[in-house]
């Protein structure tokens, strides 16, 4: 995607985020900080393209990218809390909770979240019932007990489950492919997709999220945090779900290019069904595989 | 009203809460224990009233009633967090991080806060285009960095404060007040309200959330925690801000009074301007000094 759509979401995250100067210092420092500091915006961007070809207009696309991220960045910013994962680097700074304190991290997800509801509402609005209601149920499964928040509890939880990698893929399924089930559904229900591309289409998220997880796991266990930007080896410390704790390095790199290969698979489906209705999937196929690989040092340096 | 309806009530909030089987058990312990020991629904039988009145139909009624508790209760479970304001009891038993951990506790707040979006969008998905954006709108903004979130902010901010009555109203009116608004302008907007019935709407929003608060400020100073089910005592010792620390016993009860008499005047000019559309505040209101007045405990003691 041109390097311009990165730069119009970024300044629409901060222009939509709802600290203005009457806003408590901290919890406005807390938030303009969360702002100013976004990650690669895969998901953001992902959701405007989707939403832009839906024929959505450029000011509701933009708030559905910001809505995508602002839940993104609130589900980091609680992850990361000392009772969570107790991180304290991230994207290349110290954690929002050990800048500002515990109390204003809470405080500053929950006004991301509430902007992020508000942006969602704003830019479904004008579309018809049916569409919206579905976006909506879409959206809320997404990130509920079935979802992201659900995931997230299992993950605290992994220590007492049979730790295998099959839950290891499952906890992942919930809790990070989430966010891209989201960021391709709600603005992809526009297009009203066919039974077949819905399921292509929940297909992708999983695969993507998964693929996005287990880079990760490879990071958290590979990676000196210097040289990532964020805490690192806390998986196997706190006991949390790791594909690579789970498999080992070399049956953690096969999956991972299993998992690029039936994300291309599907891609491939939705090309060919959609006649180039989804053809931005495919490069932000692309720039995540790039990401993914970039994210696995001991593949590169190899 | 009612006491049928508070049973309704009740039943629907351990109904929409998307607590399944599958759900990791401790999240679903917690949210469980959230619903099955309501406080005294006055939100959330304020907002089924009105949405009665509306026309809106039983099941979207209750939609609304359990979104609105929902919202309350998870700002319940956060406020009373080791940083926040570090509660041990709530509701007569101990907090859910007291049960279940922070981690639990946030995360059960979180699929609250969730699922009372959901019930949100679905029970305004049949309005007309206007009324659903003002809604949310007014929805958005009471939860947000000037309301709820944002008054939260400033009542642990409060030390670094003047420390004033005044500052002491205004982060009442951010904070206890926006669930009042919400319960009263979200439903209410459905009643198509003119530009006056709206601003008597807002106002009454503000005292009764103001009541509530100095009610609440009289426990928190004068009763001791095991009578009332709650953890008191904290706002001297954690610099919380407190009308009844802030202006003295005589002057805060004056100022109970004086707000007893504004939501009545506005109470009569809603029902003298509505024509009978506004009858169930007249009950809720009376409910509500009622609950105040048991609240002081030295007042019925003298």
């Amino acid at each position: 995607m041109a390097p311009a759509i990165y730069e119009q979401i970024a300044s629409a995250l901060l222009r939509h985020l709802d600290a203005g100067p009457e806003v408590e210092p901290r919890l406005g420092a807390a938030l303009r900080q969360l702002a100013v500091h976004p990650g690669k915006l895969m998901r953001a961007a992902l959701a405007y393209e989707t939403a832009r070809r839906a024929g959505v207009g450029r000011r509701n696309a933009e708030r559905l990218a910001c809505a995508v991220e602002y839940f993104h960045v609130a589900s980091l910013v609680l992850d990361d809390l000392p009772c969570m994962d107790d991180a304290a680097m991230r994207r290349g700074m110290p954690c929002v909770h050990r800048q500002h304190g515990e109390a204003t991290a809470i405080l500053a997800a929950l006004a991301l979240i509430n902007r992020a509801y508000a942006l969602m509402g704003e830019a479904l609005a004008g579309q018809p019932r049916r569409v919206r209601e579905e976006a909506w149920s879409c959206l809320t499964r997404a990130l509920g007990t079935a979802g992201l928040v659900g995931g997230q509890a299992w993950d605290l939880a992994f220590a007492g489950t049979d730790r295998s990698a099959r839950t290891v893929s499952r906890i992942a399924a919930a809790k990070t492919a989430a966010l891209f089930s989201l960021a391709i559904m709600v603005p992809g229900l526009l297009l009203r997709p066919t039974r077949a591309e819905r399921r292509a289409l929940r297909a992708l998220g999983v695969y993507w999220g998964q693929l996005v997880q287990i880079a990760d796991d490879f990071v958290d266990v590979m990676a000196p945090g210097f040289e990532v930007g964020k805490t690192t080896g806390r998986d196997g410390r706190l006991v949390r779900p790791n594909l690579v704790l789970a498999l080992g390095l070399p049956r953690a790199r096969a999956r991972l290019d299993r998992l690029t290969g039936q994300a291309a698979r599907v891609l491939a489906q939705l090309e060919q069904r959609g006649k180039g209705r989804w053809r931005q999937f495919r490069e932000a196929g692309e720039t995540l595989t790039q990401v993914c690989a970039v994210r696995e040092p001991a593949r590169s340096a190899a």
